[in-house]
Formats: structure tokens, sequence, C-alpha cells
């Protein structure tokens, strides 16, 4: 039970996780992040006047995660059940004895873990927003090229009526845009936690609230209005936020795949040399899309298990704290992951036009039935209309079948039957769909 | 495969349900809210001015729930796969035969269904929001009174400091009041849906923004800038809200089932009459509680069903969407359930001030070994402090020991130990946390 | 908090469930079992002369669901949280006065609802097993009809290399004999309980044992070493059974909703009637496709929710219990309804050779790449092999390029070449993986 | 996007694994299970004349993971998504130039990579199954030294009925026999696969399943009747049996928590040193029931996922195989952590009869309000007997209300109330299934 020297990271998180995101998941992000809590509270301390200044000042110069040592923290961490009972020796020992009695001040060991999983987040959207900054710039430059390329509408995985790539991709937009904006506000909102033993923060005397207040700020996170050691509302919020991104992520990576199979063609992934099979030589598989599928597949879990774990009892749990530790970065991997392929995977598509109209016309016209029955429902009533075309459409042409029924020939010229299965023709609101979506991503000013 | 014809709803689902909620989640409401749809729709028509204002109006006045057999469409579903399809068949037929041509106009079966599903969503946290509501008052009732009401706080199971009761019942109250924000802020975003087969509107021709507009602001939902049928980020927002109303909810009652164990006898749910036991004729067993436990833990799947369902592919998804319907109707009859008995349980809580003292005294003192040792930090420095008092915890009796041991004895008084000793003495900030916790429910000004 | 009379069950549970399935899964059904469960306990108290005979044909006599209104007993199971209270009160009543003292003897309310549960679940898994067993005959019709039937194999989206029909659907069929296989052995398996108040079955004196294994002989149930209160095991072993049906019968629900696509085409539900839509004329929706895959994606949520659930404490749990009777119901009821299905989605399967060879032949060869890249590897050495073909791969003609390139006209000729082309050469054990499946599935002797 | 260099593995990970599991769990562990993959296909080509044999063990030679480097491969891996592609390439590149034909011959990246991912779970199932087999060891040892040990039995939180301490020991051997029992067997069905391209096997010709069944006895696998790419029972299996150890370990840990609790204090953790507070000095944690308490929060979502992604499509899964691989290997990695911490907890446990005996007693009898009730019910009947103690429990003093009841002294002597009061003659068949439950645990003959 001696701390696992390492998991199968090297080898397989890479295909998960995205570098820049990773690197602020690290044990040697952790450890800064909890020593940037240590010390923040020892600063908040002196301004507050609970504490000497330079002890304070003595404290931050030890608090660099340079100076600990991960596994060795972990293993230590084994006797207490959480790393911060032997960082704080550490800190403690490595400090000046005159600033020891202001190390740790006040604090519990969930204090600086959950302060410091707050600033992880907080640092790890960083990059993360970015990614899906750009993931959005992708889908909104491919919503406007392709504002007007006919695609075939495609419901329960059948052609259904015409739409546009760009009806699809300002779709893509819309979902990444709600993902980011609502990142962009939690990033705001992460409070720092500071409560001591059982929330009463009872070792700062009266100026707790100061303290938590001046710690809260010196972090750059929100100021609880109390202590939230069992109120795990933040990581619910963390939780839905970044399994929203996954969603919209994974949204994209499902079409990409499906419009990518080699029967349908209207798109590719682009990216030279990727994609390789070790046993086909022609394969050229959509890497991206089936990576962000697999990262969207595992976040429900993740999420569930982060909703699981909020039912904390007491002033601080036994266990459902400490089962949100892993789930939590594990959120943060996949969705940096997720973004930043989606991003890639959005910025290099081949977009296909010609694959779009061909697939478009092999249905010879059927996915107008619709078109040519709205047409004539205003005189043949919308049953008959409904049923007159459906039974046009069961027949080996769809368009002669439609010429050579008396019914409708009463109501719609060739020409009218032209019109009506062109289908440019029946757009409906798919351009200005696509407009409000990108009017809409351009208002929210910043990427997200 | 026909229709089953009910499962066992009468003999279970009233325990983890309420009545009110569950008012909004019947056949019959489903119903209801899908023909108010498709009333908007007919009427929203008439407002663009692409239906006759008497063929809405005739439609409308078909659109009663009461007018159709939900077994009936139930049974017809199975050949479509949803009951939008018979219903408006069944619809159509009810309908003077000028009116036939709008009934439906422009929609696809997901349009109404999404939009039912929303509406009854925002119907059901009507007495939803009322439950959470009556739930924060009791909770900022519990933490006005017992604001200084002394109790023994525990982390990890062990009694570990002097805290308040009624810090304790200001953490119910602030997550009660986090869940009710977030369901408020939700309702009033829960957008209609109207795209049409493929999301373009097209039998509405240039006029499908407008109609999508009116229609959405005659059934009091959101607009959104284009239609959702696989962008699935409000039915997350449902999901995540939900979860977060069952977690706070869940908090309250574990911790109402620890502190009424017989062993701790702090608090006792009221209600004469519940909680016999079939076997053992003294037991009276927390009902609410261990119900409103239950419906906590099985929020998390259903959350996480929801993430799973989210991504959805290409126009409208094969599956994904249809895995939405139930467990979002399960989600809301938990959360009611839940938010029900927690109001109840609150409301009725029996708070027991003398037993809470009496365990605060059980330990001897040793919960306030973090006051003992704070005071000796200054001069002993923290690590030795915490060693000299940890060695006297381990001795038969705290107090004996602190008073026998020269260090201490160097430091502190008799009367200096004394004050050390007294739990009201080691309260730190809860007061105040309490008095923030209920300026922030005031300041919400309505209830949740 | 009345219990809900009903939550919307006969809109949409019939999409989800199947109605043979669901009428074990009534109230009634369950009242049933839980008077069974009373029945069979007065039968082994007087097995075990701890009652009179006719004391337990008189209660046996009132075991019938008939006489107790469910509505009336989920009312009243509101007082104490569970339906065996009010039930046990009822029956009590409904007996003759001098049978009474052996009504419920020696049992609590989780002896009786377990045990009903588990009735249940051996009830539904007769006509559960009954759809499977239709399903994997189905399956295996398929597979021996379509041996030798040309496919092309997908692999991440993308064509890959030749198969056959029938090992696709000798895949479907090994994975619903595996779930029909563990199904079955999890029946013999599930455990009667009875353990009275705190699993010592006190009051039965030192008859418990006997009398639990004359109570388990009686419904048919295994007998367990010891009670079995919050060792939760059984339900875990239900659970992942029927989420392995469930992933079985999903697979086959996504591989014939893809196959189903319109741009592949190359098979389709059958069923004349079924699958329309209410706004396209022409659509056939892969309604069962659809539905089963819904149902798949329910599943491990449920399943998910068990598993929290399966760790309970003490001698009887406070909330994890509770939990599970509804989730376990539901996985018995989405079984049940994708079972069915996939029988009904197989049988009337349309199978399209003609279209399955015109995909295969849309890749111009390219799906043989590994078979040339094979004839060409023991010369040339794999790599080169590989990156010669992959080169051809990437020419607008396959066929012509490897005929163009030197260093493959040096190894092969164009017989040589013809004959790697050819998909029929190039299926390596597909019929005899497709033979041992049928035998396999043979030899089961019975059907799953 | 390059991979990640590594999560937060040191600091945290050994809070929640095991060091002899975790070590099976490694990069260069799965490293080697992917090269004994490729060695014994090998191996099994040349048994079947398709290689030269001395190719064969060229290739097995350079199968050893020193030779090559995780973090290249796993960077190398970004470009087709699976990091066999790049240890082929390598592997190749380090065999003599006359063996590369015969490497990897006729396999695809997934047969590998599953192959590798079953032997990694065999072998992590060793030492699992040894911390298994320890825990069970001790629970058997304290349900043998605590047969007799008098314990209050707790229903939903509340003191109930005696019961002894042997009984709930016996209860967490029978779960942690179930658990290894089934570890046992499944690991001996734990199947090798190897299908090629697309579960064919075509580029071994006709010898393939003569390859696929040599492969797997090499490897001491399973041999599978055809592959099972994308049926997933396998994945299932091993989910479901994991997620059962963590039940079965977490409701140890549960208990056991509850046990040590302060107000109850009837069990401790052994180990000294272990379990201290970063802020109070008194506190002893119990380290291990709080950190298997969080491993088995976290499994149930883990298993989810692995049924989610067990719905995979076509002859190989664009995501759904990927999204296994990390949840995989968690499971194994939470399993491992808990079953040795559950063996520590319990081999180390304090007992403490005397608590037991207190706590029983400070219910002044009403535990026994059952037996007494159960005396009376024979001429009282079972309802007026039950309402009768009832009415007695209510009183300050039961035992003295008891005597002082008119229709109570009509029935019981003093003496007979003295012995219906005594809890060690209501203990029914405690013993009697503590010996059922460890004659079943020798009698499994191996331990788990």
């Amino acid at each position: 039970m001696r701390p696992s020297s390492s998991r199968s990271d090297r080898l397989l998180a890479g295909l998960s996780g995205d570098a820049a995101v990773d690197a602020e998941l690290t044990d040697r992000a952790l450890l800064r992040a909890m020593l940037d809590a240590e010390a923040a509270l020892a600063g908040a301390a002196a301004d507050c006047g609970l504490a000497p200044r330079a002890a304070a000042e003595a404290i931050a110069e030890r608090c660099h995660p340079d100076r600990y040592d991960p596994a060795a923290l972990g293993a230590a961490a084994e006797e207490s059940g959480n790393p911060v009972v032997p960082l704080v020796r550490a800190l403690t020992e490595a400090v000046p004895e005159s600033a020891r009695p202001w190390v740790h001040l006040g604090a519990t060991s969930q204090d600086i873990l959950d302060t410091a999983l707050m600033l992880v987040a907080v640092r790890a959207t960083g990059p993360l927003a970015g990614h899906l900054g750009a993931a959005a710039d992708a889908a909104a430059g491919l919503a406007a090229a392709h504002r007007d390329t006919l695609l075939v509408g495609r419901t329960l995985g059948q052609q259904a009526a015409p739409t546009t790539f760009g009806l699809t991709a300002a779709g893509w937009l819309a979902g990444l845009v709600d993902a980011g904006t609502r990142l962009r506000g939690l990033r705001a909102a992460l409070p720092a936690q500071l409560g001591g033993a059982v929330g009463t923060l009872a070792a700062l005397g009266p100026a707790g609230p100061a303290v938590l207040d001046r710690y809260a700020r010196r972090l750059d996170l929100a100021t609880p209005a109390l202590p939230w050691h069992t109120r795990r509302q933040p990581v619910l919020d963390l939780a839905g936020t970044l399994g929203g991104v996954l969603a919209g992520a994974g949204k994209v990576a499902v079409d990409v795949g499906l419009l990518a199979r080699t029967e349908v063609g209207e798109v590719a992934e682009g990216g030279p040399g990727r994609g390789g099979s070790s046993a086909m030589p022609h394969k050229r598989n959509p890497v991206d899309s089936v990576l962000v599928t697999a990262a969207a597949r595992r976040a429900p879990g993740l999420v569930g298990t982060l909703f699981t774990a909020a039912v904390q009892e007491h002033e601080r749990a036994a266990g459902s704290w400490h089962a949100e530790w892993e789930p939590l970065l594990d959120l943060l991997h996949l969705a940096g992951g997720a973004a930043a392929r989606t991003a890639r995977m959005l910025s290099g598509l081949a977009v296909r036009p010609d694959r779009m109209r061909a697939n478009l016309d092999t249905g010879r016209g059927l996915v107008l039935a619709e078109a040519v029955a709205a047409r004539l429902a205003p005189t043949l009533g919308r049953t008959a209309a409904h049923e007159t075309v459906a039974r046009a459409a069961r027949q080996p042409s769809f368009r002669d079948a439609l010429r050579a029924d008396p019914t409708i020939r009463a109501q719609l010229s060739d020409a009218d039957l032209d019109q009506a299965l062109d289908p440019a023709g029946w757009l409906g609101s798919a351009g200005r769909f696509v407009d409000a979506a990108l009017a809409a991503y351009r208002s929210a000013g910043e990427r997200p």
C-alpha cells in the first residue's frame, strides 16, 4: 500500500488528455497549488494582524513546489489519509523556527486541498478555454464558409430533408459557445475553502471571516459566505460544466465520425500522416473523432461519481470527500483533451460539398417528400397530402410516380414539381439560423 | 410489446415522490403539455399570418388532454417510436376539416415532445421550488433558534471540536438556497423547441424565426437562437440542477439520520405515528431521512444517463433522444419527493440541546485539544505544542494529564486551562457564519 | 407526499418495455410476490412445527393479491417507509383471529420485500429469457443463411476489409447466448431472504435455519447460508446480468441502425406500417433499433445506481436498500423491452446482399489493400509491403496504381492481383467462426 | 496534445491503490503484456507452420519491455489513436530483417491491446486475490473469536435487537468470499483476443482458429469461440466482478467507520501512528475505513462507464473501445487498494466487547421489545402484543413499565420478564449462521 510510483500514464493518458491542460494537473501542479494556499493563508493572517509579516514572508518563500518530493509526500500521506498532513510537516520544518507557529494557521487539511483543487481547476481552465475558443473559431469559420452548402439532413439515421453544412457547423458552434460561456462563468465563481477543523475557524478568533476574505482575494478565488466542507455545490458546478464541455465536443466528434464514414465521405479529418492502421495500408482513421468520442463516453461516469460523492455528512466527510479528488482531475484531463482535439479536428477538417450534393441526390428526391406534401396540403388536406406522397415514395422512381399521379397532376405543374424537388428551395431558415449563431458567437465578445 | 398498462407505481412510487410534483408528471400532464405545444404552434402560425386565426382557434379548442386516451396513444406510439405521431393523427381527426392543414404545421415530433418536457419541467418546478422554499424556511428557523446551541463537530466520523447546531443548520440552509437559486435561474432559461424535420423550419418559409419566437412566448418559454434537437445543453442544465437539489436534500437527510442514531440522539424526526417497524415495537425510524437518502443515492445514475444521452448525432438522434424522456421525469419525481420530505423533516425536527451538550462532554475535553495546543503554540512552537497535547490526549484523563504536565503548567494557569477547555470559548466565527447564511437567505428576497 | 397515482406510464413506458415482462412488474405482481413470501413463511413455520398447519393454511388462503389495494397500501407505506408494514397489518386483519399470531412470524419487512423482488425477477426472467431465445434463434437463422454473404467489414467507421454478414450475425448470436446463459445461471441462484429484525431469526428460536430452508424451497428460490440484508451480491449479480442483456441487445440495435442508414442500406427493419414520421412521408425509421439503442443507453446508470446502493451499513441500511427497488424493476423493464424488440427486429430483418456487395465494391478494391500487402510481405518485408500498397491506395484508382507499380509487378502477375483483389478470397476463418458460434448455440441445448 | 508526462499519481494515487496491484498496472506492465501478446502470436504462428521457428524466437527475444520507451510510444500513439501501432513499428525495427514479415502477423492493434488488458487483469488479480484472501482470513478470525460477543443490531440507524459481533464479521466474511469466488472464476475465463482487421483472421488463411488457440494457450488465457472485438462480455464480467469486490470491501469499511464513531466506540482501527489530524492533536481517524469507503464510492461510475462502452458497433468501434482502457485499469487499481486496506483494517482491528455491551444496555432493554412481544403474542395475539409493548416502550423506563402493566403481568412472571430482557437469550440462530459462514469459507478449500 505504499503509493503507486505510477499508473499507465505515459502510454495511454496522452490519448485522452492534452499537454497544456495536463501540465496543470500534475503532482507538481497540485503541490504548487497546495503551497499557494499555505502562502496565501500566512499572508492573510499577516494582513489581519494575526501573524508577523516577516513570518508570512518566510513561509511564502518556502512555498515552492520544487522544494518538496511528491513521492515522499504521497508515501507519508498513507498515514493520515491525505497529502496535506505530511506537507504541513515538511513546510514547518523548512521555515525558520520563528515562523513555525504561523504555518497552516487555523486551517485543516481539507481547507488546503479543496482550495488547491479549485486553483488547479482555474488554472486548467485557462488552456481548456483556449482550446474551446479555437474550436469555436473553427466551427464559426465552417459555418460562415458553408452557410449555403447543401447537405442532406439525417434523422434516426435516415436521410430526411435538405439542410446546409453551415447549419450543422452552426449547431456545433452554439454547443461550444454554450460550454465556453458556462466555463467562463464558473471560473469566476469557484470559491476558496477555509474553515478550520469543523468549519468555525476557531483558531482565528474573531478574525475568521476577514482572514477568509483576504485568503480568497490573494488566490483570486471567490470568498464563500461560509465554509463548504460538506456542501459541495462548487464541485457539482464543475462536474456539470466539464460534463457539458465533453458533451459539446462529443457531439461534434460523433457527427464528424459519421460524416467521414466511407459510404458518406462528406468530411475527412486533415492532418497528413495521421490515422494509419497496423493492419490495413489504405486506412485513414478519423483519429480525433474517435478519441473525443471515447472521452465523451467516459465523462458521465465521472460526473455521476462527483454527484454521488456530494452527499457528505457532518462537518467533514469520511470517504465521500476523498472520492472526489481523482475523478475531478480526470474530468479536467478529459475535457482538456477533448477540447484540444476538437479544435484540431475542426481546424483541419476537409469538407467535400460535391459528396454532400451527391448523397443528397442519391435519394432521388425522396428527401423532398415533405416539400411536395406541403404544396399539396392546402388543397388536399394535410393527411391526404401526406398519404398521397407516401404512396409515390414507395415506387421505384419517386419523381416519376409523382408525375404519374393524377391527384398530384391536378394540383402541381411540371414546373411546380421541379421547384418542389429542388433542395435549395426547401432550406427554410437554415441561413438565418447560421447568421444567428454567428451573431451570438461574435456578441459574446471574447472567445469562450 | 404493447405498452405496459402500469409499473409498480402505486405501491412504491409514493415513497420516492411527492403528490404535488408528481401531478405534473402524469400521462395526463405530459399529454396536456404536448397539446399546449400544438395549440401554441397553431396560434403562432396565425400570429405570423401563416394560418387563419379561426383554424388556430379551432385547433386550440381541441387541445384538451381529456379528449385523448393516453393508453391508446401509448399503444399506437409503438409504430413510430414516439407518442406525438398518433397524437397528431388524433388531433387532426378531432379538428374541423377546414383547420386540418394547420395542425402540427411545420413541426416534427421532437419539437412537440421536447417542448412538452420543458413545460412539464417548468410546471413541476413550481411545487418543487415551493418545497425547497419551505425546507429553507425551516432550516433558517433552526439556524436562528440554535445559533449558539453547542454541538460537537464531527469529522471522519470522530468527535473533533465544538461547533453549534446553528452552524450545521446554516450549512443546510446554504445548500438549499444554492439549489433553489439555480432552479429559479434555470426555469427562466428553459427553451421551446421548434425546428421541423431537420432544424430548418423549411415548411414555414421565411417566417420560421418569427413563428418560433411567437410559439415560445405563448408557452412562456425562452426563445432559442436556433433549434437544439441534437444540442442538449438545456437537458444537461436540468440534470445538473435537479442533481444539485437532490445532493442538497441528501446532505440534510444524511446528517439528520446520523444525529438521530440511538447512541447520538441529538435530533429526532417528528410526526407521531410515523416510523414504526413491522418487527420491533419500540422502533421509531427516521423515515424521511431514510427516503431522502434513498432518493439522493439514485440521482447520480440518472444524471449520468442524461449526460450519456446528450451526445446526439446528426439532425435528430437515433436512440439517445429517446433515452432522455423517462430519466428526466424520474429526476423531477425524485427531486420533488426529496424536497417535500426535507421540508417536513426540518419543520418537525425535534432538537435536543441537552443530548448535544452531553455528547460534547463525553469526550472529556478531548475535542478542545486544538484549543489547548493553540494557546501553547506561540511559545512552544506549533509542532511541540501539538505533540505535547497529543501526549496528554492519550492518557485516561485528558484534563488531569494537562494539569500534570510541567511544560504546560509553565505556560497555562488553572484558569487558563479551564478557559481553554470551555467549548463555548472555542467557537470562532460560528455565530457570524450563521448570520451570514441567514443574511444571504433573506437578501435572496424571494424564497427559492 | 401521498403516493403518486401514476407517472407517465401509459404514454411512454410501452416504448421502453415489453408487455409480457412488464406484467410481472406491476403493483399487482409485486403484491402477489410479497403475499407469496408471507404464505411461504407461514407454511415453512408449520413445516417446522412452529405454527399450526391450519393457521398456515388460513394465512395462505388470504395471500391473494386481489384482496388488497395497492394504492391504499402505497399511501399507508408512507408512515413506515415501506409497503410491507401496512400489508402485514391488512393481512393480519384478513385472517381469522386464531391464525394471527403466525402472520409474518419472525420476519422483518426487508425479508418480505427482498424475497418478493427476487420472485419478481425470477418471474420476469421467464418471458425475458423467451425473448432472448427468440432473438438468438433469429440471429442463428441469419448467421446460417448468410454464412457466405459478402459484407464489407467496418472499423472506426471506415471500410476495412471483407467479411460476411453471417459473421456479423454470428457475433450477435454469441452476445445473445452469453447474456442468456448468464441469465439462466443467475435465475437458479437467486436467494430467498429471511433474517428477522437483525438477521438472527431470533423469534424463530433454534428452528431459524430450518424455517429459512423450507421457506426458500416453497418459493423455489435458493437457500442462503445466512441472511443477506446488507450483503447485496444477489442484487449486483442481477444488475450485471441485466446490464449484459441490454449491452448484447444494444450491440445488435446499433449495428442494425448503422447498416440501415440510407447511404448503406444493407438491412432494413421489416414490419409494414411501422417507422412513419410525422413530418416526412417517405421516412421508414428503424424504430426497434432506435428504441433498443435508447434502452441500452439507460442501463449503465441503473447498473451504477445498484452498485452504489450495494454498500449497506450495519444490520439493515438507512436508504441504500430503499434505493434499489425501483432501479431494479426499471432494469428488468428495460431488459424485457430490449430483448423483445431485438427478437422482432431480427426475425423481420430484410437483408440486402446486393447492397452489401455494391458497398464492398465502392471502395474500388481498397478494402483488399491488406490482402495485397500480405502477398508482398514475404518478399518485400512487412514494412515495405505496407508502404508500397499504401502509396497505391492514395492514387485515384487503386487497382491501376497497383498494376503500374514496378515493384509490385515484379512480384505479382495480373492473375495474382485479380486473385488478391477478390473479396471472397480474403475471408479467412469467417465461415468457420460462424460454424463455431452456431455449434456453441446448439450445444447449449436449451435456448437461453 | 503530446502525451501527458504524468498526472497526480505520486501524490494521490497511493491513497486509492495498492503497491503490489499497481505494479501490474504501470506503463511497463502494460507494455510487457502487449509484448507478451506479440511474442505469443509469433510463437503460435510457428506452432502452426506459418512462420519459421527462428523468426518467432527472434521476435520473442525482442519482446522485453525494457527495450521500449513508454513515453515515446505514447507520443507516437497520438498519430494512430493507440499505442500498438508505434510499438509494432519499433518491434519490427528491433528484430532482424529476416524475422520482420512475421511480426504482428495477421493481427490488428485491438488484438494486442485487448489481450494485453486481459493479461494485466489476470496478473493484477494475483495480488488482489491475495489481499482478498487475507481480508477473509481476518474476518474469519473475528467471526470465530467473537461468535458469542454481544452487539446491538442496528437497522435504519437505530438500535434494534441483539446480535453478535461474530455475525457481523461473518457477514463481512461471506461478502469477501463471494467476491473472491467470483474473481477466481472469472480469472480462468478471461479470453485472448485475435481476429485481425475485421475478425476473420484473413491473413492467417485456414490456420486462423488453430493459431488463435495456440496463442491463447501460450498466454494462459481462454480461447474464445470467435473474436470478441465488439462483443464485450469479458469486460463486463470484469467490471461486475471488480465492482463486487469494491462493494464487499466498502460494506466492511462503512461498518468499521460507524462502529468506530466516538459515540459508539465498539471497534478502532489499529496501527500506531496512523490517523493523525493536521489540526487536532487528539484525533485518531479511521483512515483505512475512510479510504476504502472513498474507493467504493468511485467504483459505480467506472462500472457504469464500462457498461456504456460495451455497446460497440460494426467490426471494431470508433471510440467506445478506446473508452474502456483507463476505466478498466482504474477499477483494478481501486479494487487492489480497497482489498489491501480491508485486509489491514480487519487484521489490526481493535474490538471492544465492553463498549458493545455498554451500548446494548444503553437502550434500557428496549432492544428486547420484540422478545417481550413474542412471548405475549401466543396469548394476546400478535397485534395486541405489539401494541402493549410499544406502549411500554414509550415510557421513561421500559422495564418498569412492563412490570407495571397488568396485561403483561397476567402473562409473564418477573423471571419470565428477566429472561425476555436478557439479550443473550434473544440471539436466535446468530451462532449457527456464524458457523455456516465459517464452514462455507473453509470448504471453499483455497482462499479466495
